[in-house]
C-alpha cells in the first residue's frame, strides 16, 4: 500500500498557531510541508526563527516565502495562520486551483456576513465560500468536513465552550435562555504580538476579566449552541487572562429544566467514541496541564449540593485543540486518514 | 497628646497570613508587637525565618516563644493566624483577663456551631463567646467591631464575595436564589503549608477548580448574605486555583428582578466613604496586581448586552484584605483609630 | 519645627521607574509631585493609566502634562525617568534655574564621553555638567551626591554587580583581571515596552542568557570598580532573563589573591552602619523575593570548599535599589533629609 | 523483519521522572511497560494519578504494583525512578536473572564508593556491579553503555554540564584548576515532593542560589571532567534555582591557556553526528523552552570582547536529556536500536 503524502501549505506561520501547526506536522507521518510564507520574514529558514526546530529535518530547514510570489496552487491542503480577513482574500484562487483550505482565523466561521463584519470590522469577500464552509468542530461537523473544500477552524473559546454545553443543549434539558460561561485563557490565546498587557512583567502574578461587555468569540459560541439547541440561546460569557502560556478552562453554568436528569451519563453518552473529548469521572476537577500540547478537551460534570445548576469544567490547550492540533484533525478528515494521525503525543507533565 | 501604644501578642505567626501580620504591623504606628508563639519555631528569631524582616528594627528581631510559655494576657489584643481550632481553646482565659481577640482562622466566622461542626469537623469549645463575637467585615458590621471583645476575621473568599453581592442583595434587586460566585485565588489563600498540588512545579503554567461539590467559605458567604437580604440565599460557588502568589478575583452573577435599576449608582452609592472599597468606574476590569500588598477590595459592575444578568467583579489581595490587612483595619476599629492607620502603604505594581 | 517640602517633578512618569517613583513619593512625608510628564499620555490621570494609585490621594489625581508646556524650574528637583538621552537636552536649563537632577537614565552615568556615545549611539549634549555630576551609588559616594546639583542614578545591574565586588575591590585582595559577573534579571528590568522577549508567553517558563558580547552596563561597572581599585579591573559580565517580575540576582566569582583573608568579616567591616546593605550570615542564599519592594541590597559571601575562589551573592529589586528608590536615597542625601526617609517599608514577601 | 518489543519495569514510577519516563516510552515503537510499582500507590491506575494520561492506551490503564509482590525478573530492562539506594538493593538479583538496569538515581554514578557514601549518607551495596556500571552519557560513553548491564543515568546538572565543558577539557586548551559552572534549575528537578521552598507561593517571583557550599553532583562532574582531562580538574559549581517547571541553563567560564583556538570550530566538530547535541550559531543564546520536552542539549560559545574567557551556555530539558529522556537514548543503544527511537517529538514552544 503507498502512503499518502499531503502537499501542506501555510501561509502566516510566524504566530503560535504558526509553531504550532509547525510542530504537529513535524510528528505527523503524511505531511509534506513544502511551502509556508510570510511577509515580514522571507528568506528566513524557518529554524532561525524558532530555534526548537532545529534538527528537526526538511520543515525546520524550509524557508518562509514571499506570499506574492509563493504558489500556493500545488498544495493538496492550505492553513490560514494569518490575522481575520487574509484568507478570504486568497479562497476563491485556491479553491479554484482545487486546493482545500482550513481557516484558522475567523472568516469562515460566522454564517451571517453581517455578523461576522460587525465583529472583525471588514467586509466579507465572498459570501457564497461562506456559505458552503464547514464549520471545523469534528463532533458536530464531522460529516460535513469530510467534504468541505473550505473549513472554517473555530476559536479557542468556541471549542471548550461548545462542548462543554453540548450534551446539555443537545438534550433540552437546560433553560438556554441563561447560560454562562467564565473561561480563563493563558496568554498565548491572544497570539504572538506586541501589546503591553501580554508582558511578563504586566501579566505574570494577576488576574483580570477583559471584553466583559463584548467578545469576538460570543456570536461564534451562540451561533454553535443555536444550531444543535430547539430553544434560542442567551449567553453570558466572561474571558479571563491567567498567567500562564498555554490552556483554557471554561467553568459552565446551566439551570436545569429537568433536574431528573443523569447529567454525568448523559455526557459519556454523548462522547463516547470520540477520540479528543474525555469525560472525567464524578467529582473530578480537570487541570489545563492534564491537556498541555495535546489535542484532547477534557470534561468533567458537576452538580453542586444536588441543586438545579448544573456546572461543567471543560480544559484545552488553546494553541491544539482551539487551533493548531484541531486543524490537524480537520486535515485527517478531510483526506480520508484516521482522525488521530499525528495527534497522539501524550500532554507534557508536569 | 499621647501617643496610644498598643501591644499586641500574635499567636502562629509562621504561616503567611502570620508573616504579613508582621509586615503590616511594622508599619503601624501605635502596634507594638510584643510576643509571637510558635510551637515549631520557639527560639528562633522573626527575621532568621523571614530574611525580608531583617533591619525592620524590633519586629524581625523578636524570637517566637512556646507557645506553652508565652503569657498573652499583658496584651491589649491578640490575633490568632492559626490553624482552626487553637483561638478558641484560648479565647475564655484571654477575654476573662481583658485581652481582645481577633482570630484569622476561622472559629467565630460561623454562628451557628453545628455548621462550623460539620465543616470544620471538631466541636466548638465556646458557644457563649461565639454568639457575642463579631463578624470583622467593616463595610457591613462597624458599629459591632469597635465594641467587640472577640472579631472572627472572614475568610479571603467571603470577603470579595460578600463584598461584590452586597449592595445587589441589600437592595434586593436581583433574585437570590440563584447567585453565583465563580472565584481565582492565587496559591498562598492555602496557607504556608506542604501540599503537593501547590507547589510550583504543579502548579504554576495550570488553571484548575477545586471543591466544587463545597467548600468550607460556603456556608460562611451564605450567612453573610443572608444577613442583608430580604429573601433566602442560594449559591453556586466555584473555587479555582490561579497560577500566582496573591490575590483573588472574584466573577459575581445575578440576575436582576428589576431590570431598570442603576447598577452603577447603586455601588458607588453603597460604598461612599468606604476608606477600603473602590468602586471603578463603567466599563472598568480591575486586575489582582492593582491591589497587591494592599488593603483595598477594588470593584466593577458590567451588564453584558444589556441582558438581566449583572457581572461583579471584584479584587482583593487574599493576604491583606482577605486576611492580616482587614485584621489590622479591625484592630484600628477596636481601639479608636483611625481606620486606615497604618494600612495606607500604596499597591505594589509592577 | 517647620516639614520640609520638597516640590518634585517627573519627566516621563509612564514607564516602569516612574510608577514605582509614584509608589515610594507617595510614602514619603516631605515629597510634594507637582508636576508629571508624558508625551503620549498627556492629559491622563496618573490613576486612569495606573488604577494601583486610585485612592491614594493628589499624587494618583495628578494629570499628565505636555513636555513642551510643563514648567519644571519651580521645582526643587526633577527626576528624569525617561529613555537615555532626555535628561542632557534639559539640564542645562534646569541647573540654571537652580533646580537640582536626578537621572535614571544613562545621561550622566558615564564619565567618558565617547563611551557614552559608543554604548548609546548619541553624541553626549553637555559634557561640563557630564563632569560635575555625581555618580548617584550612595555607599561609594555619600559626600559627592550630597552636593551635587546633577545625579546620574545607577543602572540596575551596576548597582548590585558593584556592591558585591566592592569589599574585594577596595582591599586590593583578589585578581581583579579576571572578575566575572553572572547575573540574573526579571523582566522588568527591560522597561515598560511592547518587546516581544518580554511577553509572558515568551520569557516565562523559560530562561537565557542575552547580550553576552556586549551589555552597556559593562562599561558602567568597570568604571567603578576601578575607580576603588588599585589595579585595572577586567571583567566578564553575563545578563540572564529570569521569568519574574521584579528582582536581580548577581552571583560573582573573584580569584584571592590572598588567601588568608576573612572575606565575612570584611563585607560586614565594609557596609556596617549603611542602611541599605544588609550583609546577611555565612553559609546564607539570599533571595530576591527577600527584597522585593525594598531599597536593601543583601548579600551573602561564600568561599566553595575553601577554595581561592570568593562566591557573592548580591540581590536587589531592580525598581528600588536598582532604580527608583535609590534616586529617592539620592534627593534624602541631597536635601539633608535622614537617608531612609520614605524608604523604611518592609520588603512584600511571600 | 520483526518488530523488536522490549518488555520494560519502572520501579517507583510516581516521581516526576517517573511520569516523564511514562509519557516518552508511550512514544516508543518497542517498549511495551509491563509493571510499574509504586509502594504508597499499590493498586492505584496510572492515569488515575496522571489523568494526562488517560486515553494514552495500555500505558495509562496500567496499575501500579506493590514493589514486594512486582516480579521484575521478567522484564528485558527495568529502570529505576527511585530514591538513591533503592536500584542498589535490587541490582544484583535482576542482573543475575539477566535484566538490564538503568538507573536514574545516584547509585552507579560515583565510582569512588567512598565519594558517594559522603554524599549520599549510606553505604554502598554492591561494590563490584558499581565497578562494571556504564555512566550513561552517551556522548561519552557510547560503547560501554551499549555492552552494560547496568547504566548510571546522569544528574540532570552533570549532563549539560559536562558536554558544556567536553570539548574544552578534552582539547586541553582550558585551565582545568579554575572552571567556574553557574547553573540555573527549573523546579522540577528537585524532584515531585513536598518541600517548602518549592511552592508556588515560595519559588514563583523569585531567584536564589542553593548549596554553594557544596552540591551533590559537584563530585559527579569532577569525576566525568577527569576523566577526559589531561590535568586536575577544579570546579566552582553554584547551583540556582528559577521559577520555572523545566529547564536547565548552564553558564560555564574557563579560561583558555591557548586563546589562539577557534572555539567554535571546536565545539561543532566534537558533536557532528551527535542526534542530541546542538552546536548553534556564532553570538546565539539557547533558550531553555526551545528544548523544553524533547532530549536535546544545546550549546552556544562565546568570548566576550575577545578576552580569554570563553562563555559556554548550555541549555536541556532536565526531565528528557537530564533523566528520563537520556535514560531511554541509554535503552535504544542497550538493545540496538537506532539511538533516536522515540526522542523525536518536537520541543513544544511556546
Amino acid at each position: 500500500m503507498q502512503t499518502p503524502r499531503i502537499n501542506v501549505g501555510i501561509v502566516g506561520g510566524t504566530g503560535y498557531t504558526g509553531v504550532e501547526l509547525l510542530r504537529l506536522l513535524a510528528m505527523h507521518p503524511h505531511a509534506n510541508v513544502c511551502v509556508i510564507t510570510s511577509r515580514t520574514e522571507a528568506g528566513t529558514a524557518v529554524n532561525a526563527m524558532f530555534p526548537s526546530l532545529r534538527g528537526q529535518g526538511a520543515i525546520g530547514e524550509l524557508r518562509f516565502s514571499d506570499p506574492a510570489k509563493a504558489d500556493l496552487r500545488a498544495c493538496h491542503v492550505v492553513f490560514f495562520a494569518t490575522p481575520h480577513g487574509v484568507a478570504m482574500a486568497q479562497a476563491r484562487e485556491l479553491v479554484d486551483a482545487g486546493v482545500r483550505i482550513i481557516d484558522l482565523a475567523a472568516d469562515f466561521r460566522l454564517k451571517n456576513a453581517a455578523e461576522f463584519e460587525r465583529w472583525y470590522k471588514m467586509p466579507h469577500a465572498c459570501h457564497d465560500l461562506l456559505a458552503e464552509a464547514a464549520y471545523g468542530l469534528p463532533e458536530m461537523h464531522r460529516a460535513a468536513i469530510r467534504e468541505a473544500r473550505i473549513v472554517g477552524n473555530p476559536g479557542c473559546y468556541p471549542t471548550a465552550i461548545q462542548l462543554g454545553f453540548l450534551p446539555l443543549v443537545e438534550g433540552g434539558i437546560v433553560d438556554t435562555a441563561h447560560l454562562i460561561a467564565d473561561a480563563k485563557s493563558g496568554v498565548s490565546g491572544a497570539g504572538r504580538k506586541n501589546e503591553l498587557g501580554l508582558m511578563l512583567a504586566e501579566a505574570s502574578d494577576n488576574f483580570k476579566a477583559y471584553n466583559v461587555a463584548g467578545h469576538r468569540h460570543h456570536p461564534e459560541i451562540v451561533q454553535g449552541l443555536n444550531g444543535c439547541s430547539a430553544t434560542p440561546v442567551t449567553l453570558v460569557f466572561t474571558p479571563h487572562l491567567t498567567p500562564m502560556i498555554r490552556g483554557i478552562h471554561a467553568t459552565l453554568y446551566a439551570r436545569l429544566t429537568d433536574p431528573s436528569t443523569d447529567v454525568q451519563a448523559l455526557f459519556e453518552r454523548r462522547f463516547t467514541g470520540e477520540p479528543f473529548v474525555d469525560v472525567m469521572p464524578p467529582d473530578s476537577h480537570p487541570e489545563t496541564r492534564s491537556v498541555r500540547a495535546s489535542n484532547v478537551c477534557r470534561i468533567a460534570v458537576h452538580r453542586p449540593q444536588g441543586g438545579d445548576t448544573v456546572v461543567v469544567l471543560a480544559v484545552e490547550d488553546n494553541l491544539v485543540k482551539g487551533a493548531a492540533g484541531q486543524a490537524v484533525q480537520n486535515m485527517n478528515l478531510m483526506f480520508g486518514l484516521p482522525e488521530t494521525t499525528g495527534l497522539t503525543a501524550p500532554p507534557v507533565l508536569p
